[in-house]
């Protein structure tokens, strides 16, 4: 048994962890912590997890975190540096679910988060937690930066013909739409029922903050420059990302299908569905697979990847329970093969 | 391993059976039939299932279900009285989740489904899979008729009331609320999004099919003759069933708390919640719970109980895995204790 | 032209005056007000208004106020009563759509809204703005306390009910069921997206705020003591309330839909529907009626009366400008006779 | 007054014309039509048209339609070829909502509509009822193809950069998102509330039927060949459309900005939004603004063009309705400045 601890475990990335390791045969979460909540049990402020969970929320400096064999870090940006260089020390795997350790440039961080990284040395032995990428990495890391929600769907659409040199990476475009979840668990306006349900607008176009995340990813499997226009758009739906693909082909005539099969064969969360699909982010509600289908309009230049995700699950909490397989050494798929939750 | 077959695969309820059998430790499908899909694969149908169920659907008289240990029914009204007989003869045992055997009366249930009843003699040792009110005879039964989703909900509420012998039993109310999956798995305008989301409205005010299984329910566990105005509504949800139970206590001094949690102490999927509590749908979303809380409004005279289900897993497939569970001596909960889908 | 002052204009109460008065042939809005946003151009707090609306939000104590022939408040509770008394000493007539002079007793809106009522004799002369109980004081009246938007629904279902001593007055229920606008535009927890889509629940199941406003108007057409319980419910759309509406007859061979057709024939704003209809919220969004169905399940004792209105339009800002259309001797139907959008 | 006859009024376009036209003031709807409905009155199939429309539908051949100054065609594709020439052999003006009269080449059509044209002399003089391009024309036309709701948004946000040559023109991408009003008013799985609500997902990536048209009309204003890579997806919502078009400029220091302000600045229902904004589709609820904003990512050469319009509205309805008024000497804005349906 691991034993887990969760830090910042209010938010929806949090809770998402209790519900994902809560059916996992070879974890054990002792220790889930609070800011705000501290004392109260989970299951009062998270009915859903009545009869699941029983712990209470702890403090967030906790000496019972020091039990553990492995601490998650879900809390918002500029946590994890504070308080992650403590645990490693001691010799606790860490996997980061926010920002803090996911840019290799420092002073790109505090250009995009606005305030200083101040562990920046550990930018650079921390992996970045996208198997897909990095499994070998990931193995022996003490330090994991899970990927982003945008950042993953992202990637794995684009990895194929990157890697392959078979697009202009100048000029990519990603028109991205993701479920309402992935703003967090907090009361702005913006994501009032009221003002997002019946709606649907662009944010952030020019600039969002994975952007980095995303060119430092993309470049990291090609030589030559990648340029990308990243238009985000808040979806009003709860989990679930949509990222449509927009990237010019050198030689159209390649089997793109096949390019992207190939890639992903042995990949257990990576479903490339059959040539002409349409994938629906509710085929991947509460799952970790990540769900692609290519395509090729008019016979034209301009591949079409579509790729959707569950922005908790692929995109956060399930990609992090898959990275805790690959540190410990379980068969990948252990406590994450739950069929999505259709209709 | 039970060998298990589930004729009417393509509905909804028979989908959520593929959904938590998949999950099953105990339980293998192997057969799934179609009268329109025979022949596709479950995936192609249900992207949600890839990955998941290598089926493909068969003919509804294939021979393989006569391999199986248990057949579930999820088919409209009518074809589970016509086939199971024959599946019942070879010892084969049978789980219904469509309305056939829930009635006792053959008079009524051809009154209520326009039909005749073509093997009325079941209707007499069918046991009614409610396991809060009959554990003992699904334990033995060859033949389960799985509660409809109202009932489920309508009778855990109102059952300590009833069987106590604490409200008057002629004037009972039951204002229920049920998400559009309730509908079933078909292309109706009613159900359309643009007809059924952002909008609300009662229907069958005048008498609602389910009416005589709560009534034959309710009255079985009383002496006194059960009147009772139940008003169902049309939700703008995909999954969850609340019931507003109203009641008029004879003696409005007793601890209607401590009612609902001594009868309910024992049960692994009644969940009284603390006195005051509202229950919400979205905490049983995809589980098998059905959350319960009491009130006494002004301490009036009038109890008010809230119940929430998922009408596909507790007011569905859920109860019946738990039915299977209970009639192959496994542990009652095996299969069902994934938390609730939050958010 | 009657010249219009809003105060408060920047919750979904005022925006929505802003827009049913921007299409009011005899209505001008001149001044509207904000605590917050003092100087901003309304349409861009409302991009929903840009070309529509052209004004700033001023300041709520702005002199101009003083120009108006008639001011609402769409206010939170305890503004009205401080600001209205100086706008009526100068002849300025007004309409509060907050809570702040609807109960007629001082000590019992001390006990619900937990602050000192600071001009209660104006509780005495404040008439209570529902046309279809009041309208001959209405048209007199200085100050109209507009009505709430439960209150609204419910007491025009059961109002011919009491009026006419047809039912039981100590056992009345009203199951109701609110649009998520009703909480206001303000930033919430409860309200967001992903904690209130795909979800219900009932609230303040022990006693609602709109309890006392509801008991005041039903009494005050009946002798009897009237008793009910009122259990509200928080429904995922964004307009709309739904009040399913229950009550003993004394006698149950009573012609129920005539006597709705009879009570509201000359009613604008009030639509009974056909024997055995099921309105829906969505036949009223975005307009002035509220519309009624009668039903009387098993030929029994229980009437059953389902009600539905706009809670922003017939529940508040469109029962203001009826309300205001009275007062001012117009056709009381002016500028309210837009469809409802559908879909 | 205008009379008014429409053809097909069962669908959502057919009663979204009656509820614009309901508050006309100067049109008068004389029938309508339907083959399914004959003789039902209309607030029956629509209750929100209760006490606001009462007309019964009529035989789609009624003689009565010769008595009409304007026939509107709201039906599915082949039925206004067969039917307008009639019509306008006596005189009476046909705007055709459908898709019949939209191409000029009548084996274009064939090819994407899979049936012959039965009177391609008439797709030479049907103007394309697109007020910006087109508003001279209109004003004369006998029979008006009005445009798709697609193509409405899309044009709109491509013309100014086409017209003035700003952009390469072979390699334009329209990401566009429709609510699923847009599908039509029938019972399709697809669009059943437990499959489309909480999900999302691209359709007809490999071409859709409005790629003709589109391509059409930005061919129309200028002289290089287009490329348009068009992908739509559907988005649970009930109205709207988002467009999100890219573009490659060829000199990126161009003020877009003042492109689109000065291009725009006499229509009345294009709203050039401030740089940097991003306009929500519930800004556009049920009115017949099509909104705009600019954006230049990075600063790179990639323009972003966002646009929102009701698909029902400025993409149908609505534009019918302005078209009309251009036909009929009416100022543009007549009857269609309601604001937005907000919140």
């Amino acid at each position: 048994m691991i034993n887990i601890g969760i830090i910042g475990a209010t938010g929806y990335t949090g809770v998402e962890l209790m519900r994902l390791l809560a059916g996992h045969s070879h974890a054990s979460i002792k220790i889930v912590t609070s800011r705000t909540e501290q004392g109260k049990p989970v299951s009062e402020l998270f009915p859903a997890l009545r009869g699941i969970i029983d712990l209470e929320f702890s403090a967030v400096d906790s000496e019972e975190l020091y039990e553990c064999d492995l601490v998650f870090f879900a809390t918002p940006s500029g946590t994890a540096m504070t308080q992650a260089p403590a645990l490693l020390d001691k010799g606790i795997r860490v996997i980061d679910l926010s920002v803090d350790f996911r840019l290799r440039n420092d002073q790109e961080w505090t250009k995009w988060y606005g305030q200083e990284h101040t562990c920046s040395d550990l930018l650079e032995t921390a992996v970045y937690g996208l198997p897909e990428m990095n499994r070998d990495k990931i193995r022996t890391a003490e330090l994991v930066a899970n990927p982003g929600c945008y950042p993953t769907a992202i990637l794995l659409g684009f990895l194929p013909l990157l890697e392959q040199g078979l697009v202009d990476t100048d000029s990519l475009i990603a028109d991205a739409k993701s479920g309402i979840s992935g703003a967090g668990r907090k009361a702005t306006m913006t994501t009032q029922f009221c003002e997002s349900s019946d709606a649907f607008m662009a944010y952030s176009a020019g600039g969002h903050r994975h952007l980095p995340e995303i060119l430092q990813g993309l470049q990291s499997v090609c030589s030559d420059t990648v340029g990308l226009v990243f238009v985000p758009h808040l979806l009003p739906i709860i989990r679930g990302i949509h990222a449509t693909l927009y990237a010019t082909l050198k030689d159209n005539t390649i089997d793109l299908q096949n390019v992207y099969e190939q890639r992903y064969k042995d990949e257990p969360f990576v479903d490339v569905m059959s040539a002409g699909s349409h994938p629906n982010t509710n085929s991947v509600r509460g799952n970790n697979f990540c769900r692609l289908a290519t395509h090729l309009p008019q016979e034209g230049s301009t591949a079409v990847i579509l790729a959707v995700e569950d922005n908790l699950v692929k995109g956060a909490a399930g990609q992090a329970v898959q990275n805790m397989n690959i540190m410990f050494n379980l068969p990948e798929t252990t406590g994450l093969l739950s069929p999505a939750l259709y209709p």
